[in-house]
């Protein structure tokens, strides 16, 4: 499961009815540092993260394993919130 | 998902049985401000996507998870028109 | 699904079961104008390709979507043969 | 299946149940002489591994493929410890 | 399907018990000249390939497509001994 940022959200009026209600977030991949890397992109969250956390995310199938998602088109989703991360020893990140 | 931008349409007369019918469109991945990324690809459109918008990609097997490809050999549906796209406190694209 | 142009073939006596029988064409993905990237690959025909033709692969878990690979370990598969693309109000590709 | 070290570990007190006590390891591909490569993410231990070790890991679907992830959004397992490693007739790695 | 290079074996003691007496090969992608490329990294062996094997490689969910791997945390398998490659017309490999 890859590190991610929340940077955003995304609206859609038009979309197919299994994501009706989803919350579509923007999230770019982070390193262990929380340092945003590479172009946006969406995935769904199931736990209620919000723009600015450090959070966990499941892609491919995985991203259809929660209770919100299971019959939906999704192939990203947000699973988790992280408190820290250590890394060869050191606290690369920690919840503020 | 991927944030793509529908840029045309592809014909095949000889296809699968489970694909006669389906709207073959041409996208190209996107930034969170439209700007086209990539080689052109294809993807089965689930919800009347027309050239020129900003949609949302699903890929892999959640291409499958929508009403008009459920046993289709398709990797990439587009499912969502985007409004709108907000990224670090910023409105990077609204639909026009 | 990528573009995709057929540019050989594979042989192989010792394979599982499943794919006795199967025709395994060499591929390499095309641009949408028709010009091949990258190293070439293997993939299952399942609508009577040949070589020099430039056709829809889907790729991953929707390569068993046909019925010619159902139970296979198949994770390529041609599943269309292109009559012509356009891209940004532009004929790229057309076969002759 | 990639060859990858483990680096560290993440903890998430906000997560879905269905990963409620999984064991979150931070982790980097390997070279096949334990030199690690790229960014470090995140995959679920299946078979109690621990931080400096060389495991094997599985991803996409394959990572619900153990009993402690089978109904969990998990697209990357640990389920491997390596003891050693042979290439082109030379053993590259050896666990001491 | 990747055309791969079987270029050595893991040994693990430690592992899940679906993979029990499994064959780990360790394999590199290969041109279709039979030049390796990229990093080594690891496939159970569902045919009986040997080292320096050019084979045929399915990754994904189609790695537990075959006998021997259906419910392991499989996601890549060898399926083929390549006998020969065929591309533009000129053969680029022919088993020896």
């Amino acid at each position: 499961m890859r590190i991610a940022r929340v940077v955003g959200s995304a609206v859609s009026t038009i979309k197919v009815d299994s994501l009706k209600g989803a919350k579509l977030l923007v999230v770019r991949y982070a390193s262990a540092s929380d340092e945003p890397q590479g172009e946006p992109f969406v995935a769904v969250d199931a736990i209620g993260a919000g723009v600015g956390e450090l959070v966990l995310l499941s892609e491919g199938s995985a991203g259809r394993h929660t209770s919100t998602t299971t019959t939906a088109p999704v192939d990203a989703v947000i699973f988790a919130i992280l408190d820290s991360l250590e890394v060869d020893g050191v606290t690369t990140f920690r919840k503020s």
